[in-house]
């Protein structure tokens, strides 16, 4: 079948989606934990032979690759807290009446035809056929090729599952080529949505080679600024917690900015933190004359940051360090350098806080909190779908309702326009109230 | 100023915007309708000459174009009625308590810097302007060529009072020529939506030729569906207000969808009723088996529709008809040939009115209703920016909202992932309501 017809097919079965209750999702969520604990001896010899064939791959790659008991213990665990969730659909978002006997409610439905396209790990899979089964999406779901068997084992048992619990054919498609994707991200009549899932030069290419709405972010340049009334323990701690608790997570804090009237009190303590935690600091000349270089022995070490790119995003246990003389240059500073991810400062004011907060322009703005805090399942979202740094339909770390749209359903009893242009009638337009 | 330097300066009005409050933002709108008020006559001035150099085009044109004293009242009401309306940004969109002292709310916010492109209409240029003010957004605006010196009088006069009132430098910008349109369009890295308002091949073309977000519709693409059940006399009120109420509207029926139950004892009534408003009709054999061709004498005519093109957008006095054999038959052929719009069921039974209202993939869904109530002001948005068929962002007739998104505001006291990660600390997750 070429990738057209799985799209056609795709955008068949999301209109037969469209009618589904919310019953027969949760059964379907149900029968695909069901069906891949009965199967589980087929994905886990499929995933050996994976494992195999990349048996040159580096050891983080293969923890990935992995696909054991323990990953689809978390996959069941994964679906059924899903299951648990509310329904995303058919939640009634406004309701008015237009007239007597007109009744307009504005209701989420599902957006139609997603296509999820991942880098490597099997339970990833698992992970987005779940999330578009309860939300009635169709899916076409591409894995990474080092798993090609594990995921074509993993597909096909939750694709069974889910039809034989009342999903439409065609709910879920894969494919399995490069030039299957490039095919796939040409047909943007057919696909609705692009979730990617991967590194950022991975979803950066995905963005430049389609016309399709990516939901994700490529990159995650944070950013911890300390205003001059900080408190240095406070400080420390976020600025440790930020860049060092997972510094490959795209939320990990990579410049920290430092108030010039915080500096010469601070910023030597926070340094000393992250430091002991590991963290190499890249320092602007004024915070290198503050630290002096190369910092003390037996420390990971500090260099001057010379280049002036302030776009960096080290995924590792580095920090740039920037020293700024106001709260509206550190604010610029993010604007401009930023990805518009997740940014924090540490400060006693109120005031520095909610200005930072109104005029940093990033999906998550904090005030003394970690960066690290921006994640869906932190934020109570139940499930996530991915983090987006676009700033229409979604924003920011993004769950069930990042695959559902809305429309309008309007019930009438005969009412024309006419009488409404003419005089005749006058609209009335009374809140309904949500839920009404 | 080059295309690109309007937008770099645009960007930076954008952020500076994020921070103004709701009363400096209606401040600007006041002082706006007043500055229009007090400099009309060098509108009126800079419209007859744009008038006298149109002066061959046709009728229809040169009434669009035209900028009175009536055309200049409507904009000043329409600016004022904006006013009144309640600050679309901070409002709090759920409130979560993550923690003790750790509390996420999802605020709106401003988009950013939104680019509006539009054909001749001056009026048009001080509804967006005033929209792009009250939602908090830096604004580039381009006009049609038939109008420049109209809207240059008129954005002159706006940004002046606007900024007088306190919204930042460059908050406006005007662009002049279709090269700077181009030049615009490329501008993704800077523009964050454009909503062009035109002809559908106006709004086509701005689709296929930028990357950049694009709200609004190219195609309206409506159907009315009489379902077996249809009382006769309202499904023929329903047509006739559908189709000829106002035929060149984007919310106008174009095709009447018929089922064979009902086609033997309504159709007639239906099509002499549309006959009577005007409508000629393109029949499909079966319907023109019903109704007889060439019609009574006196009508407006019938034609065989033989081509097979459903995609039909008349904007005029014709409808196409077409006979189907049940209600999934008509949800098909809509999910098939329309173009997401407006579509509407007559019917008496309400399961076959919810089915389709499900199952029908449009922005729009009406039951026993004109499909010419497709509007913001008919829903009660209180000002309109557009209608949108595309399904992420905004969906529908769409007002103030459509020009903002949301961000995560989190404020703590110090709290680190870590906490959460080691087990010491766990998530609380508790509602705090909206508005909390």
């Amino acid at each position: 079948m070429t990738t057209r017809e799985k799209a056609e097919l795709g955008k068949l079965a999301a209109e037969a989606s469209l009618g589904l209750g919310g019953a027969i999702k949760d059964r379907a969520l149900e029968a695909m934990a069901e069906a891949l604990r009965a199967g589980s001896a087929a994905v886990f010899a499929a995933n050996e032979a994976d494992l195999a064939e990349s048996a040159g791959l580096a050891a983080p790659l293969l923890k990935r690759l992995l696909f054991d008991e323990a990953k689809l213990q978390s996959a069941v665990d994964g679906i059924e807290s899903l299951r648990a969730l509310p329904d995303p659909v058919g939640r009634v978002l406004s309701a008015r009446l237009l007239d007597d006997g007109l009744a307009l409610r504005q209701v989420s439905c599902p957006i139609g035809l997603v296509a999820m396209v991942f880098e490597s790990r099997p339970d990833a899979l698992v992970q987005m056929a779940a999330l578009a089964a309860k939300s009635g999406n169709a899916v076409i779901l591409k894995g990474g090729r080092e798993a090609a068997r594990t995921n074509s084992a993993l597909a096909g048992i939750i694709y069974a599952a889910g039809l034989a619990a009342g999903l439409p054919e065609r709910w879920l498609s894969t494919l399995e080529t490069r030039e299957e994707v490039a095919e796939l991200l040409a047909l943007d009549e057919l696909v609705d949505l692009i979730v990617p899932r991967g590194s950022k030069e991975f979803v950066a290419r995905i963005k430049a080679e389609s016309r399709i709405p990516v939901l994700g972010h490529a990159d995650g340049i944070c950013h911890l600024y300390l205003h001059e009334d900080a408190e240095p323990a406070m400080a420390a701690a976020l600025a440790v917690d930020s860049k060092a608790q997972y510094p490959a997570a795209c939320n990990a804090a990579e410049v920290l900015l430092v108030h010039s009237a915080f500096a010469p009190r601070g910023l030597a303590a926070v340094a000393a933190a992250l430091e002991g935690a590991g963290v190499r600091l890249d320092l602007c000349p004024r915070s290198a004359g503050i630290l002096g270089l190369p910092g003390p022995a037996g420390a990971p070490g500090r260099s001057l940051k010379a280049d002036g790119d302030w776009s960096v995003e080290y995924l590792d246990l580095r920090m740039a360090v920037k020293v700024v003389d106001s709260l509206d240059e550190a604010i610029a500073h993010i604007n401009r350098y930023g990805s518009g991810h997740t940014d924090a400062i540490v400060a006693a004011s109120r005031a520095a806080a909610g200005r930072f907060m109104d005029r940093v322009d990033s999906a998550s703005v904090y005030w003394n909190a970690s960066t690290r805090f921006a994640d869906g399942y932190r934020y109570g979202l139940g499930a996530e779908l991915g983090i987006s740094t676009g700033k229409l339909h979604a924003r920011g770390p993004v769950g069930l309702e990042g695959l559902c749209t809305y429309k309008w359903k309007l019930e009438g009893s005969g009412q024309v326009v006419a009488d409404y242009a003419s005089g005749a009638r006058k609209f009335k337009h009374e809140d309904l109230g949500d839920g009404a």
